[in-house]
């Protein structure tokens, strides 16, 4: 007699109000540094759940702000922590959404990865810095 | 004093091993009524999880198999109940995914949408049959 | 002797300050229906601004909400004014963002059109009634 | 008297009866190890005959694996054998399919290549063991 694998498992979810407090923060600590942002949040599917272009944030930053959120959430893990010798290589096979760029932060709460954070339009610590404004207004794991 | 609302909200993921009962479940009821089909099943984020392409189906099928799958998860409800004034325009401004042809239908499993399968290659109605086949091998809501 | 046309013109943008009020009166609005709605908020030139994804709204009126947004931004009105007869060849001509569904509002302040908003995921008269509650609080034409 | 050359030529397909097979190779053996995985599955003309994500694997290398899979099937060689002074070129120049990441290998049965198998989300090494796997159930040269 077989056993039967179970069909689901239990998850989370960041819910829009989590992800409006995150944003908040992350704005809150851009302009205290004055290093206006691209914030970009994501769900643990890599689908937009929030974002804000801040005042004279570039604007190409937005996509890259995306990638890292789609990069952190899909790795659970920061981004820049991929393997120099690959992340070329693993950036275009992936049709140009993984990436290595610091400002990458998965979301994890009470111990399971809900999505993840990132921002873009400063120099790299800059980026990190402002996402982890937004994880601790979380209480998510920096 | 303000009340936080919750950051996390309780959630549920179908398993590879679902997704694969789903996927065996369709191919042999396909394989039963002789017609070969695309069967695509994503999760709640639209994510493909497990697919199949049978011996003569068609390969644009594949796409719209996709589609069908996504729409589901979207909207929570089989395709083919929109309303047929705005499915072109729906369809158009969603960047194509958003189909109502028949064929796709939400996975909802104790009355959680973990995701939605979709299936095409075959007339309307076939595509509809092998789908509810999945769905049944799931135990999932028809 | 001849007159020089004037090189560059005033021009105005909403700050991310204003996109973030919009956002808010927005969500509160659906709060308060109870329909879970995705809104996107674009600058003049169609780039988003801001966005949110509320729980359980449907995924993909994320990319309807979007096109809804750019589609007033650029033609300076409300959506669901163009001729009927023509909306289907204006959306695929435009390579699908031209939206004629209902939903989408230029923001124009002081009657200068400083963007646009788009909500998607209710019924039509619903997400219209989300994105006037976001043109209030703003103070923008409506 | 001219000989006319033949107009086809004979070939074979892999059915999907043998991706299935292969499939399920490749889940057991990475269950076996502990590493959820992506695993793509190609016919030779680089189109996707069957697909599982498993629990817990990298959401993007869902797409790495399937560019191993169609890189293995185009070159009819397993992946990572690409000069590595041109590989990044040739990634580029091919519209970032034509990867030289480890875990790509053509599936060759009878001496006839009938597809390419790509695996992602673990280590190099952990991404090869899992497609040998799969290429061993189907008794294809490895």
């Amino acid at each position: 007699m077989t056993e039967q694998k179970p069909l689901t498992r239990p998850a989370a979810k960041l819910t829009h109000a989590g992800a409006l407090v995150a944003l908040a923060a992350a704005v809150a600590r851009a302009e205290e540094m004055g290093v206006p942002q691209n914030i970009s949040i994501v769900d643990d599917g890599g689908n937009l759940l929030a974002f804000v272009r801040m005042d004279g944030a570039k604007l190409l930053s937005r996509e890259t702000s995306l990638s890292k959120a789609i990069s952190a959430a899909s790795h659970r893990q920061p981004t820049s922590r991929l393997d120099p010798a690959l992340e070329l290589k693993l950036a275009i096979a992936s049709g140009g959404r993984l990436t290595n760029l610091e400002g990458g932060f998965p979301i994890i709460i009470d111990g399971v990865c809900v999505g993840g954070i990132g921002v873009g339009s400063g120099k790299g610590s800059e980026d990190v810095d402002v996402a982890k404004a937004a994880l601790a207004a979380l209480g998510a794991q920096i």
